[in-house]
């Protein structure tokens, strides 16, 4: 594939889509795509995405990053190029709650997840012979507040052998460390089971079901080392009434985190994210 | 009109619907609609609302009240009769922006909202020529925190002369003491502009720009003592981006706050909400 | 379980509901669910869903449904009782797209489907694999314009052998005669991937494409012999926009599919639908 | 205000991003909004639209214009630049339903709708009183079958006499000849009171209710000399149910048409609109 992405996040000025809307056309790149966004166009950030087709591109990336750097230096830019070609490696985190695991899965087979599901780490083994079937290693890492410092030392190891891009806690019901979002920032995407911030923490379904709602959701975000506090990507909700019991809720509730953390986990891969301090630009 | 409403609420058991419903056979009246709701059918609470017709309701409703006593006595029951020819008078209280005022205005004149609006009462003067040549009185009672007692006992008196049955707080920016609140348990709505209970308090749509959600939306509920904790009626929700800034958070706002309100009323005047601890029941 | 429903349609008149919840009270029944419908009190059509507990249901069950003729009779009632213990027995239909079978049969696994799948056909082996490994026989029998009539005389014959009480296509492309339509009245759930009646028959995403609509949809109806145009029992629709070509819109579109169809076969199998002419009432 | 919009629809191929951006960076003007489309990045079409913010730009707005043309014909585009400045002069067309002029009333008083409102034309005296008071002239035209080439003659003086930009038919009942579509194309903006291409003609709502659909919708588009038939600008849907009449959808309808209806003259007079054959591009 021939295609490639090009994101960058600098101050605003006149004149950044004109250069490097001028660099891709000289580098013989067709932009097919462009979105972009600005805080304030007076002193704000800038923040624009191009999807662009250029031939032979596998063999030319490494010099069109070279070239760029005098216009991302003029312009201060924070930026990253990726390519189609290069497929990002992915980490499935899970507990014992299955549902956002076989939505993953689901699309994935069905090829609308442009992702290499490098392998599935647990604290159960209830997983196991949904995963291992589809030829994707499973490890189960026993976790628990006890003996965190060690699980969490396993899951790097299995992190770094598989060069993983990207981990998605797919009802993962264990807390990370500091030192493990540290080490992976806007990388970990998590699935909280309730509209945030209404429900931070644990148990939202029943604390929802206490209050009375009309409406319960899900919210898909980046993990930061505040509890349910990182950048949100992606929120849904749907209506439920006074005669839906706690299970009921849990049960139209799995339903909207199936959708939420597919779509979030989309985008991710597809480069539409920036994160501009705690909120998401999704282009 | 022969149109009338029994709603009831008492301890579930064996019999209810039978006992009422052949009540209400015996009295010649032609049950045209029934919901029914237990919290849990062994040693739950019991909801029910009956539409009825029948013939000459007006001249015969105080025989059946009376003669429904013994069901009610033998059930426990607390319950309540209503009809469509008596119809609510309602008080609306609104500051200064207007837009949920106006979505009021606009489905009463269309013959959408089932009451008589008595009153609107306004701590602004903003309201006043457009309230006024429908023929509504209007009446402006300066209020803020120094002089709530005064504010109110003025309203209080208003609400007496005009009869009051139901007060609608239509985005009213001023806080209720207890004492009034009290005086009108589950006959004020609120309209809250965030998801409940997501934002309670000030400014919540500054601190949903601030919490980058996606979705932002509006509440309507009975006002108790506990700001922005009563119960919930119904809520809504619109989705937003990052390209919108505060000021189209309210702008999307009032437009889901008019309709959320807006259902809220109607239900409450066709007395379909009950309450149940803090929690409605919506038939 | 002891826990049965009760389905009435009958011409409406006062002293229904009295009659028939007396009788269930005398029967030792706790009513724990009704809901009503009136197609006009006065001369119109009623129709009502009880939810009942009686204890040793399962013994007196015949009897209920004895004793309850009178009453039947009397009113000129068509009426259905039904038990949770008797789970319906289903058997799907479905070609070559499995993601509507998949949605079935993850619900089920998950406790959310009452129903015992008893087998699935296809006219083709891609599921197989998915299906026999849940324990659940697969049938692959071949069908096309051509062989129809011998088709459907093998799927007739599988269906009495499993005794099946509901039949549902999900996503199955071949065309049903008049005399298969016929045998099973309001018991073939289908899904059709459009929002009817827009779209009616082939490639409805093509055309929905073509036609530049901003909203795609699927709607899930009972089969009759008119194409497409049999009950509709449940609708849904996603927001699509210019940047989505047809493979877009069928990804999108296999969502909605997967959740109309998922709740119309839940309604369905809870016996909360009836159907009255060519409308469905979902209770 | 310095703020201008560029429109371009041309044949894709690659530099034009970089042109046109190098252009609006010599004329010192800052591109703060940018969006993208092409239909096939090989051999298709290109559509893109810039919001740009330039110092005096009401002095050099021709000498811009005029300077582009080079550019404009070397990619041979069609293109427009439009003006904050320059607010579109609109006509409302109105019959005896008044809700969505109210909302387009309403939205232009709260200041969300950048339009001067510069006459409304019906053929009926209801609006007369609400329009006039806010200083709208208000024409009363009569129309129909029979006399629609006189109608027509008296509008289209109107039109030219307020230099008018936009006419939108807010339920206005009458059949425009192809003649006066002619004159106006892409300018004549409609809401259809149903989800089309569902329902097109006459009695939307009442076919609705026959043939019991479960979501009922409005639909806001171009007119075109095929009846229902011109490019959908906005489309959107409500929930009904069996127990909603004919009156009832008319209801819930007026709701979703007059959003509908709002959204797509928004994105009109934003310059968010290009047309392709017989579909829209929202940007």
């Amino acid at each position: 594939q021939n295609r490639g992405r090009l994101l960058i996040d600098c101050p605003d000025q006149p004149g950044i889509v004109a250069a490097v809307s001028e660099f891709l056309y000289k580098q013989g790149a067709n932009i097919i795509e462009s979105s972009q966004y600005s805080t304030n166009p007076e002193g704000g950030r800038f923040f624009i995405r191009f999807v662009f087709e250029c031939p032979n591109l596998k063999e030319k990336a490494n010099e069109i990053e070279a070239e760029f750097q005098p216009i991302a230096k003029r312009f201060s830019m924070d930026f990253k190029f990726t390519y189609v070609f290069e497929v990002k490696k992915m980490a499935i985190f899970v507990s014992k709650e299955l549902h956002c695991l076989l939505e993953l899965l689901w699309e994935w087979q069905s090829g609308d997840l442009m992702t290499d599901i490098a392998l599935v780490v647990s604290n159960h083994e209830d997983a196991r012979q949904i995963v291992e079937p589809l030829g994707i290693p499973y490890y189960h890492v026993p976790a628990n507040k006890d003996i965190r410092a060690e699980a969490e030392a396993k899951q790097m190891k299995l992190l770094e052998e598989f060069d993983i891009d990207v981990i998605v806690l797919a009802r993962y019901m264990q807390i990370l460390t500091p030192n493990f979002v540290a080490a992976h920032p806007n990388r970990i995407i998590n699935i909280h089971h309730s509209f945030l911030p209404a429900f931070v923490g644990a148990k939202p379904y029943e604390r929802a079901y206490d209050r009375g709602v009309k409406l319960i959701g899900a919210t898909s975000h980046y993990v930061t080392n505040d509890l349910d506090e990182g950048p949100i990507i992606e929120q849904d909700i749907e209506r439920v009434n006074h005669r839906n019991d706690v299970e009921d809720l849990k049960k139209i509730g799995r339903s909207i985190e199936r959708s939420v953390l597919a779509r979030a986990v989309k985008w991710h891969l597809e480069d539409r994210i920036l994160v501009h301090r705690n909120k998401t630009i999704v282009f």
